[in-house]
């Protein structure tokens, strides 16, 4: 049997997600790994979850185990509000759908404004999975940086005005640990009124700030800007896979009530609706105790975080730079030009026993070929500094030999 | 701030589903409803799934709790190949796949074979919510009938070469609770292989056979004829939705590896994976007693379809026909031609208080205006007596008004 000439041309453009595949190889357990972007299980609020499910099941199991809205669980929908109202973006429940994780979110906001060849504009590097659930739909890519001053007539001509949206991970972002400044946000909301497009704020990671300031969402400053929720462009989508459990498989999307009730259709046709336990125990927990949990999870994290900046710091040879984050699961280096990411982890696998993700797959030019991405969450004390170092002397040996 | 034009195609294609919207409507406690295709939850196995999510979160918190493969649990799928093989289906671990219900299978498969354009050949009528996710990938419908002798030229012809899949729910059929019989299943798999293409085998109801023989599955028929699923083109989707519960959402698909790949990175891409607790818990369950819980369901239904058949023998007039199928959830009538679903649904729901859905959402051509769908899981002894006495004096007044 012969496949290939049935499958629709969007198939050729997913290809697996290279972390993925390496998260499968990393299971040896004498190899240190920053390759995941995984919390740590140990954080997982065990206790709370059991007691959650326990007293779903027993208060409402026939809601528990029975079909429910597409649109998501009302109560978790009510807390979600809640919590959006405190980061400056006040909405109605209509504002608000329940997703499966915020991956889910960005494959439905691909299928909701991606024609084949339509243009997403996307930093250089972004989240693989962003760039992941939007090849599905065929788009091109253009370079979204802020800091440029790259026209709106200059964004349209290059896509014969088909920009569709700008896509940014806003909060120590995946895969950098960068975080947009005031000024950043300002110009994203610019152009993206300049080009009459929608903008896909992911804030997956916002929850886990170690220090430094809160920086206002962009869906925030718009409404500061507009007046209301449903005169923004702005499309926000949250997770709890960061703070409470990626297993559950719960995240959610904020948005223009015209925007949300098109992807309720969306989410009806893909998979009616998320868990109806899930949410409910997502609810229970987060009402539990969400503030006082993601408070111990920032405090653990934020020490692996010093602890690899400090390792970083003693371990890595001159021309090696990297990023700061002020939150979030990610510390992102740039090598010397001449080396390469993949290249190195070949020999870091087979020398050393330490993984990372190479950096190149992040960009969806191509480009970026001597970066990699070293996750912090899922380390302690001892593998940070062992790995890291190892890794120093890895690059530096590479830096002399070349 | 106008969508409209930001919007990708495929939603101008994309509507509510009738029966969704109905559902939110139908919770008036006076209404009878034979209108919803939702489990009893009267039999949900309550007990065994706060066993299993205690269980599993003490003895495997922090996988249950954890990012997993997209491929899903495979101790859920060793069972699914166990359960396979009674059916005919001997296969191996990487020829299945776990979805988020079998909806999602219905996705993912559009996704996977539909460029715009592109044909399927679905029943007249098929299932709303294979017809909304085909929907979104934007394809032609043509008539599969298996009863029928068009010729693959002909199919070919109508879709300029480009057919890519049948479609089929097999086993009393959402809408019409017919089975196909195996001279169906011959006729089908034998225009699948002069039409190349896949077969989309929905088996969702498969387990729910109140009487009379089981019948083979293409899937089945197919191996027993070319030796081996990886020379097949059936892609066979599964469900727990109708044995377990729903509200868990954990389906698969079962198909030639090749096909199995290409979902995975589809999967991947677009959800990461199925929530890791409740692919664990439904292991859990299905393992200590899917059999008897199945046998008990089946039990439980077997005498409201009998209880639905003997009153629609004693309620409805001339004129009026209806399937009696050997399984699953639903009756399909058929009205006199000139008779409207619809109408009848609104005089029906203001005058009789009795809900059912008109059939002619389920027909990708518009037709079928006469028909309805009749639900016999989720309504007692006498809700069933006395709402199918309302509806066929409804019905008989109609004719004799018309």
């Amino acid at each position: 049997m012969d496949w290939v000439h049935l499958l629709a041309s969007r198939n050729t453009r997913m290809k697996a997600s290279e972390i993925r595949e390496l998260l499968k190889i990393l299971d040896q357990p004498d190899v240190i790994s920053f390759a995941g972007g995984i919390p740590d299980p140990a954080l997982f609020p065990k206790t709370e979850m059991a007691d959650a499910y326990a007293a779903v099941l027993d208060q409402s199991g026939d809601a528990a185990l029975q079909y429910s809205a597409s649109e998501g669980y009302r109560p978790l929908r009510e807390w979600i509000q809640g919590e959006m109202a405190r980061v400056g973006v006040p909405c109605d429940l209509d504002n608000i759908l329940i997703t499966s994780g915020s991956q889910q979110a960005l494959d439905y906001l691909g299928k909701l404004f991606l024609n084949a060849g339509d243009t997403a504009l996307v930093g250089w590097p972004s989240y693989l999975g962003a760039l992941g659930a939007f090849n599905a739909y065929e788009p091109r890519y253009d370079r979204l940086d802020p800091k440029s001053n790259r026209s709106a007539q200059d964004f349209n001509d290059a896509a014969d005005g088909r920009v569709k949206f700008a896509y940014m991970s806003v909060d120590f972002a995946n895969p950098t640990g960068v975080t947009l400044d005031h000024q950043d946000r300002v110009n994203i909301l610019q152009l993206a009124d300049d080009l009459d497009i929608a903008i896909i704020e992911d804030a997956a990671y916002q929850a886990l700030r170690f220090d430094g300031e809160a920086t206002t969402p962009i869906l925030a400053m718009e409404i500061a800007d507009k007046g209301n929720i449903d005169a923004c462009r702005t499309i926000y989508t949250g997770s709890f896979s960061k703070t409470l459990s990626p297993g559950l498989r719960v995240g959610w999307v904020v948005a223009a009530k015209p925007v949300i009730d098109q992807i309720v259709l969306i989410k009806q046709a893909s998979d009616l609706h998320s868990p109806s336990i899930n949410q409910m125990v997502v609810n229970y927990v987060a009402r539990a105790c969400f503030d006082e949990h993601v408070a111990k999870i920032r405090t653990a994290y934020m020490a692996r975080r010093d602890d690899m900046l400090r390792a970083l710091a003693a371990h890595m040879p001159d021309g090696v730079e990297w990023t700061r984050p002020e939150g979030g699961m990610f510390i992102w280096m740039t090598l010397p030009s001449h080396l390469d990411g993949a290249e190195l982890l070949a020999h870091s696998l087979r020398e050393e026993r330490v993984a990372f993700v190479p950096g190149q797959a992040f960009f969806a030019d191509g480009s970026g070929s001597n970066t990699m991405r070293l996750n912090f969450t899922n380390a302690n004390a001892e593998q940070i500094e062992t790995g890291i170092a190892r890794l120093g002397q890895l690059i530096a040996q590479t830096i002399s030999n070349a």
